[in-house]
């Protein structure tokens, strides 16, 4: 097929990387230096948005702020194109696509990966490998639409899970949002402990358990903004497990603690 | 040097595997597999505690709950051995050392090093390869039982720091049991709201959050309850943190929230 990729940053460029390796793949992206990286990487680079069509499909994939505004841009002269974005929050698209001229079609394809490291010089098609694809349907989908998105998140490299829009909120205000600022809170706090040591005096645990917190403040900070409702319940779920925590300890109920953390392990050991 | 190590579980293992580089090494646990499984690992493996001395040092790496015990049934017999112990909460030790026999001499050596597996089947080298050896000292430590202890730490591989009884478990409490208690949180909150899909829904920002859900239960409960005051504590500042994250998205306040994510980068960064 003929895809477009518009944003070729971390997730568009190992999207763009992925894609190639079977179709015919034409990227995008507003920042000059990214464009040559790009094409030095081998990837057909075009010059403006609108040139990413006439295509099968074009994956929006700028930082959150221009999903919608991009989708409006090509909505206009899509044609056949079907347009998927990987937006990480789908309130706005939703909202979006629900408005959106009659004959377009939108698609969320939202790959549940990422690194700390930015932009289309971290891009890999390994980032993406056996990662989960959310595929997420909007007013504007159709079923031919939905499987081309499943098609392209396995050509990728990924695994596709379907959910609606307000599933998928709900699922990463707690699988991404909350760790986020879980990582922060920890990184922070044992920063101002250690006085600055954190390297001197830290294992692995800490580095794993705070990795997020290198997340980009931009990314982040629109990340919880833009799905503040889901991610302050599941910020209010999972500090009322930690009170349940803070009690056992409080009252030194070694066995109510213990049961608390094998329930965890138990749920952890689902990831392998 | 002649050293003794009581308890080959994963630091116990790995510190007789790294130590019997450059000294003769003696170990002895409680379990017979274990004292089979280090034999075939090429260390010298004796059949009680009694007979890891006469040595220079010994270090107690046995569970946390044993490690008093073990150093009351050394102490009566060190002669001039060193007694070390990798007890990851300090206080009982503390508390112990300060009524123990003239004497004897004893230091905390408490590597910050970990993983999910347990047990000498896990040990290695290469788990305190540059990790921080936080040296303890106690009522019962002299300038040449300390120097033994920091000779030991490099000698494994690691990277010294002394610090106080109190200061390592004001340290502990933010830099392992608190990432721990969200850990479990994280990984029961969000295994409880996709109902058991964590696998086909998170990436790996999640499964890095939640990998000190692994711990084993045992152990995570004796290290909270042993340090509760300090742990208390850290988790109430910790907790801060996030209502003020949480205050921030109430408000939509896009700057309030950008600037904790770049003071949490920040501060992240200096782990590389």
């Amino acid at each position: 097929m003929n895809i477009g990729v518009a944003g070729l940053g971390l997730i568009g460029g190992s999207l763009a990387l992925a894609l190639k390796e079977r179709h015919r793949v034409t990227g995008f992206d507003t920042d000059a230096k990214t464009r040559d990286a790009a094409r030095l990487a081998g990837i057909d680079v075009v010059g403006s948005l609108a040139a990413l069509l006439p295509a099968d499909a074009v994956i929006v994939a700028t930082p959150m702020q221009a999903v919608v505004p991009t989708l409006e841009a090509l909505a206009a002269r899509a044609g056949t194109a079907v347009l998927l974005d990987v937006a990480s929050v789908r309130g706005p698209v939703e909202t979006f696509a629900a408005s959106a001229p009659a004959g377009c079609r939108i698609v969320g394809l939202h790959p549940m990966a990422g690194r700390s490291e930015t932009g289309f010089g971290a891009a890999s098609v390994e980032l993406l490998e056996r990662r989960p694809f959310l595929v997420v349907p909007t007013a504007r989908s159709d079923t031919a639409a939905l499987a081309l998105a499943g098609t392209l998140a396995r050509d990728a490299g990924g695994e596709v899970t379907v959910c609606s829009a307000t599933q998928h909120d709900r699922i990463v205000a707690i699988l991404s949002a909350v760790p986020l600022t879980f990582a922060a809170a920890l990184a922070l706090a044992g920063s101002e402990t250690v006085d600055g040591n954190l390297a001197s005096l830290s294992g692995p645990g800490f580095g794993d358990s705070t990795r997020l917190a290198l997340t980009s403040p931009d990314l982040g900070s629109a990340m919880l903004l833009a799905n503040g409702e889901n991610v302050r319940a599941a910020l209010t779920r999972t500090r009322a497990i930690l009170d349940e925590v803070d009690r056992a300890i409080a009252s030194g109920d070694a066995a109510a603690l213990t049961a608390i953390l094998e329930r965890a392990a138990r749920a952890r050991r689902e990831l392998g």
